[in-house]
């Protein structure tokens, strides 16, 4: 479940209309069309960009009225940095144990 | 240059054959043989993965005689990591001065 959400974020992720979307959010919620406003492309388009964001879970949308809030779902964008940085550190870990090897065996 | 790197990061994250490559990578370096040992696929199949993930910069391969050997190049796992963590500190701060402003005009 959880590997089937974070494939679909990291995909929402490697779109830079969509990380320019989230990046705007993050900076505190906002309506479709301040979403649109900066991108050059129609809100149609951005409105498919906001579905892949809000299937994945990393944004949510409200509607009340005529106008449309979105803001950022925090969980998943926690998820896809916790995977990553998981991993870095492992790599690190792994270099530091290669170097106290060579350090040791070192004569 | 880093906008478009980024794409193909995330978008090289976003499949689990290829996350379960970096993980493994992440312990250490590992031939390919070794890379495709636990994964339900050809080896034909593994080293298209294995492309994607050196296209976008996530790993490296070499090959001395008939073995390649693979590692994880952390420039990009950092970036991607980086990339996130941002936003999400962005969304946090944002969040602190609301909750700021909110207790200031509470009566």
């Amino acid at each position: 479940m959880l590997n089937y959400l974070l494939d679909r974020t990291f995909a929402a992720l490697a779109d830079p209309t969509r990380r320019a979307m989230v990046d705007r959010l993050a900076q505190g919620p906002a309506t479709v069309s301040e979403l649109a406003g900066p991108l050059p492309m129609s809100l149609p388009a951005v409105m498919l960009h906001l579905k892949v964001l809000e299937d994945c879970g990393l944004v949510k949308s409200q509607k009340a009225g005529r106008v449309r809030t979105c803001r950022i779902e925090p969980q998943m964008l926690s998820e896809a940095e916790k995977w990553v940085s998981e991993r870095r550190r492992m790599w690190e870990r792994n270099l530091d144990r290669l170097d106290a090897y060579l350090d040791q065996n070192e004569t």
